[in-house]
């Protein structure tokens, strides 16, 4: 299959936040890796491209998954009685460091690399470890599956433990130089960015040098900010000059503009001046509704972000989220938000489900560029969902099928994904 | 395989709501369908009996599915954006009204028996329609596939639209000992139980007769309480001289006793009042927190219900609930008692997995009988789990990975199901 084509089936993708396009038995078309757009019937202009016809199967945009853990992938679903900071020192902690192996880090980033090859997920801004090779390792792993992702080398200069903490903030910058080095002219599909884990994990020193390293690479800056009580009130005494956490991290310039936006991974406790401070960086938040049930973190107030005008996607978190499944996330963001109506503010009405299917696809995307919908003009990803295991006693819309889909996700068998145009999975029957 | 015999592998069950059990490489011995517990290594005594090994498999108590509406079953998934009584009106209740239509019902129950054939649940307490040939064609197909279940033809002689409704109390009264009747000697492991749908769906003196009906002939009874807001607003106004809804339900003398039961699906919102009312009648709660979450109905306050020691079970509540899938229904569970304590009172500690579990197996088990266990004098409710699909970079302990099968459902694949000895389900490769 080359990268100019013409798929047909049953076809849906946001046209905007509030809408969502759909074509029974329609046409999107691909040329040169781009989307010319979707089709009830076929423009002539088309007429000579290779047909794909997948019947009555799905066809939806590729998914964003704006925040995702890889070295955590392995230890998923376990220890979820815990809270963040309990969770990080018990599990998390412990299992990163032994990514200092690179025979594990090997094995371990195959298994989450192949999974995510297998998801919805067409692109993704993922978390490696504080280790250079092991994080280069995943990289290359990554860039050859044909997703497009950013990957972060984590850094940590304190409060990691013995076995996860880099030497000092110098230490910290130079290995991240010597990463960013070694990145250089290596990938196709693959971007650096920038991971201070959280504050807490980074002394004063670093969290500025790596503001500066920002700044004069343009390299974007992707961390965690407002996701639990203990943590935010341990921020605050680290950084006591901080007016909030979000604060905190402009004070080391951060947070990013909005040609080079930072990534703010939950936001769950998130007020006023936070969202001011996002908005005005350009700053995008990875929701991740998943994580923030499980680590008993609360619930983020998507609704007040997004009347706010902040850039927002979801992110599956995992191994605080238990899966890299983006339409369980969608079914998991549904409900958190029901709840955060039914139970802190019925004043912030619950997330409809076009404007759940929008994050997963083209409000994550847009980190990316034109990317999550079938509109002319955006890259061409798509995957393409065979739901005929939950058969149906009548013709359901294709409306119905996708909203059926997220509250099934088992049930919903990804057939083939496209990157670009460009193949990168076919299900082996 | 008859029924005595032993089964080796990965043994997990509740010992109590606070404990779990288990066995690496352990051993249960089932002699005449009956459970005579689980061991590290074989007792002599059993020496002489067939053993299948199951490897590295996990082997878990069958669950009881507390709460479900067969006729729901495949227009799952849709319309979520929907609160209760919107939801009925909409969708459920045009449903429900198909199943006038024997050829109709009977291609229907066939996807919902053939699934929970498949899937966690050994039990299964499941509501019909109104319609008597419908749901004796429902329990003919349960009864084949060897799980045990009772089921229950649907009374409403009001509020149900001119297609969805008997003519009237006496008409729903008569047709249901008409159902009552020919169920007779009709099944080995299906029981009928009585279903006034709710209070909005059944008028005082068809409710009354309910009572009189399950009373005189010791028929259990299920039903709804306190599920929405307004549906509770609603009741309050047909039954004026309430002082609860649950109160509304004793005055009809509906809410059993602790010899025969009654099933309450949801208690969302039940207060003090209700609980007392709840305790005194022995009844079950079947708590539904996919539904609820779905349908915004909120969270109920599970930890107060199991301290108060009221009998409570989990059910899957499809359609409102979206899946069948017991495990699934726990890992939402979990997610909903963490932000009851997150959102609403931290004086209501989440649960733990360990009691979710006894939940899912024991303590909806109950119900049943001595079921969803491997303690000594249990019925022999089985499930197979291949979990290889979710590999891990070290040994996980059984423990860790009946968590984590919950956290990951669309990985768990069950091999095989036993009911009471019976090998009910082998999966076809």
């Amino acid at each position: 299959m080359n990268n100019s084509f013409i798929l047909r089936g049953g076809i849906a993708f946001s046209e905007d936040k509030n809408r969502i396009t759909t074509y029974y038995r329609g046409y999107i078309v691909c040329v040169d890796g781009i989307c010319m757009g979707a089709f009830p019937s076929l423009p002539d202009e088309y007429k000579d491209l290779p047909l794909y016809d997948y019947g009555e199967r799905l066809i939806i945009p590729g998914m964003t998954d704006l925040h995702v853990h890889a070295p955590q992938y392995t230890f998923r679903g376990i220890g979820m009685d815990e809270e963040l900071l309990e969770w990080l020192s018990t599990y998390t902690f412990p299992e990163e460091a032994k990514y200092a192996d690179m025979e594990y880090a090997r094995r371990a980033y195959k298994y989450f690399t192949e999974d995510l090859r297998r998801c919805f997920s067409t692109r993704a801004v993922v978390f490696g470890t504080l280790h250079t090779d092991a994080t280069l390792e995943l990289m290359d792993q990554l860039d050859k599956t044909g997703l497009i992702t950013y990957v972060g080398k984590v850094n940590m200069d304190r409060n990691g433990g013995e076995n996860l903490q880099e030497e000092s903030a110098e230490a910290s910058l130079e290995a991240t130089k010597e990463w960013l080095e070694r990145c250089k002219g290596r990938y196709v599909n693959t971007y650096p960015i920038l991971t201070p884990r959280f504050i807490p994990s980074c002394s004063d020193e670093l969290m500025m040098s790596i503001g500066v390293l920002s700044r004069e690479n343009g390299l974007r800056i992707q961390s965690h900010l407002s996701e639990n009580l203990s943590e935010i009130a341990w921020v605050k005494e680290l950084v006591p000059e901080s007016t909030s956490y979000a604060n905190a991290y402009e004070i080391f310039d951060t947070m990013g503009t909005p040609d080079c936006p930072t990534i703010m991974a939950h936001c769950v406790h998130s007020d006023e001046e936070e969202m001011s401070i996002l908005k005005k960086h350009g700053a995008y938040i990875a929701h991740c509704a998943d994580s923030n049930m499980n680590l008993t973190s609360g619930i983020a107030p998507i609704r007040k972000f997004m009347d706010a005008g902040i850039n927002i996607g979801l992110g599956t978190d995992v191994a605080a989220g238990s899966s890299m499944n983006m339409v369980k996330t969608m079914l998991i963001t549904l409900q958190a938000s029901k709840m955060y109506y039914r139970l802190v503010d019925q004043n912030v009405k619950p997330l409809t489900f076009e404007e759940v299917f929008y994050l997963a696809t083209e409000g994550g995307g847009s980190y990316f560029g034109k990317i999550g919908s079938f509109k002319p003009g955006f890259d061409f990803d798509a995957v393409v969902v065979d739901d005929s295991k939950m058969y149906s006693m009548r013709d359901m819309s294709i409306r119905e099928r996708v909203e059926r889909m997220c509250y099934n996700d088992a049930d919903a068998i990804i057939k083939d994904k496209f990157v670009k145009g460009r193949k990168v999975y076919t299900r082996i029957e």
